[in-house]
């Protein structure tokens, strides 16, 4: 089959790889539909995740249909059209016990395309089918689908749970990329006053706004001021970080108002600095979080429902052999203007095709 | 009146003050009977807390006879025995009304010995009266009551309630000064599974396991060793830090468990250093915290039951002329082994005399 392979940093191809199949009698296998990329997969690339190896396959979110289970997998069999989550989990550990998949210590966890091979490819198998698994309606877009098995649940989870958004609530979004938008949209669920999003793209925080954001601020102009002028200087009640970078997470340290809560959803390569003398006495939470995906079933429900605006993250279509290019226009969203980009499937075209 | 007057950094004296009477009709005059002296008073001899102008009278925390009312205070009368609370409330603002007293903006919030006049004096003019006393029984010990003043609700609230602390629970307390301590003894309250104290100093360590410690780590020697141990390399499920120095907090972190929680008890004069490369995907939670001060009348019945050993963080007695020797004593707490002491009162020796 073909499959996408990191070769080591700063270089990747799609290419012929031996098919997979089933190794252990929980996994199943996966004709992939439709995948996208993640930001993560390009910090991969960068080399920023020193413990993917070369010649691993890329991808941990999917949509796609099963073609064969293990002895043990109950839950999904041949034909069965499933979300492929970007956790695997072992259902067994004290971790998986208490819902914190992410966490799983009995062999899952983030492991497609990291630690096993991943979803961009023609098939992927898919370890711990029974977890790592979500039954689609035959009727869900498999396009808008793949957003829930990472972005959308990352961003509701870690950002807008975790931050416990909650009617009246000024938000804060630090980051209006693919999960920043997602916790704007998902932010709505819980009616809070108002959403501001905060970016240095325009094409970013006019995306923002489709999905729900009822001010904007750039990040490059002290956005805090913003955050000031809107609360009578008192601050913003959730502040959630999609960014990943010192500088980002120090701004959302100064925006949150005493007792407020930030909610810290980006991926991080190196540390921030925490001011703990202006800190020590602001009564501020801060969480952080690999995603769970134990949401996924209520943000399914949530596109059925029409509640969740997918559509507007995906700007671009590609099929699974335009990965290469499909990855060139996602790494250069700044020009290209990218958010998600949807490959593969047998879709009609929907906003544009690559370009 | 005598009071204890800070006169710029590294100067202070106990000497003649005027009286201190009525200015707004929610104050009352309070004649003191015991005080003592917080961390948070050293901090301000040392220049490091730059609001507190000379010639202000230190302390935050008293047990003392209402000699006085304003015309509209209601909840106290003259002849009262009360704890005068390290924070005072104005009752009115948005965060009072959620009791965040500690945050209060109607002008409460920690000002004794901070922006007014304070405690460790003959009399103290106390704001906002209502909420900034709590009736004391006249059978109350008031050399323990004092500790609930500040040290005890600092340590429940900000340490054990934030982190929340739960029945099985691994805790680990770092730094087991009075704070610390008082953390461990109201950990106890939610039947922790095991309370591990670190600290520099034995004989911090030796009365961390008198108020309920069960194994203590010497915080030189890599004391996340210990809690890995404990824990199969799993890590705590909360740790309090009530040091308040980058390098205790950053220890904090290295303790904790995937999902765990720190809650931040220690005041910090400096910025900390946030791995969030590591803890990024841990799933954690950091609160940091003023104290409320809501918690008060909680621990004022615990410490009726008997079940708060306030008599074990008191080390030194002393009479209110003793005050410059008290700070002395406090301030070489290394050598003089002093965890709380207690200034003033009518009561018979407890433990010792100062030394």
């Amino acid at each position: 089959m073909k499959a996408l392979v990191f070769q080591g940093p700063g270089l990747f191809s799609w290419q012929d790889v031996p098919d997979p199949g089933i190794e252990d009698a929980t996994d199943a296998i996966v004709r992939v539909d439709t995948v996208t990329i993640c930001g993560t997969d390009l910090h991969i690339l960068k080399g920023e995740v020193p413990d993917v190896r070369a010649g691993t396959v890329l991808g941990h979110e999917a949509v796609g249909e099963v073609v064969e289970t293990g002895d043990e997998v109950r839950g999904v069999r041949p034909g069965d059209r499933v979300l492929v989550s970007c956790i695997s989990a072992c259902g067994h550990c004290r971790f998986c016990r208490e819902r914190a998949y992410g966490q799983c210590r009995g062999g899952g966890g983030w492991i497609l395309g990291r630690s096993v091979h991943g979803t961009q490819a023609e098939y992927v198998r898919v370890p711990f089918a029974d977890l790592s698994t979500h039954p689609l309606p035959a009727a869900a877009d498999a396009q808008y689908a793949v957003l829930l098995a990472d972005v959308f649940p990352t961003a509701y989870e870690v950002g807008v749970l975790n931050g416990r958004v909650s009617p009246g609530d000024t938000v804060a979004v630090v980051g209006a990329g693919p999960v920043g938008l997602a916790a704007i949209a998902t932010a709505e669920y819980f009616s809070p006053g108002r959403i501001i999003a905060v970016d240095l793209t325009p094409f970013r925080l006019d995306a923002a706004k489709q999905v729900g954001a009822d001010a904007v601020a750039d990040a490059a102009e002290e956005p805090e001021r913003l955050i000031d002028d809107l609360t009578e200087g008192l601050g913003a009640d959730v502040v959630i970080e999609a960014v990943g970078t010192p500088r980002s997470f120090e701004i959302c340290t100064r925006m949150v108002r005493p007792g407020g809560r930030i909610a810290n959803v980006g991926v991080h390569a190196r540390p921030a600095t925490l001011h703990l003398e202006e800190l020590w006495k602001k009564n501020i939470t801060i969480t952080t979080g690999l995603v769970d995906t134990y949401s996924t079933p209520t943000l399914l429900s949530m596109l059925a429902a029409g509640r969740l605006p997918a559509s507007s993250l995906i700007t671009h279509l590609f099929e699974l052999d335009q990965m290469e290019e499909a990855y060139d226009v996602f790494a250069r969203s700044a020009d290209t203007g990218a958010l998600k980009v949807a490959i593969g499937g047998h879709h009609p075209p929907l906003v544009t095709r690559g370009k």
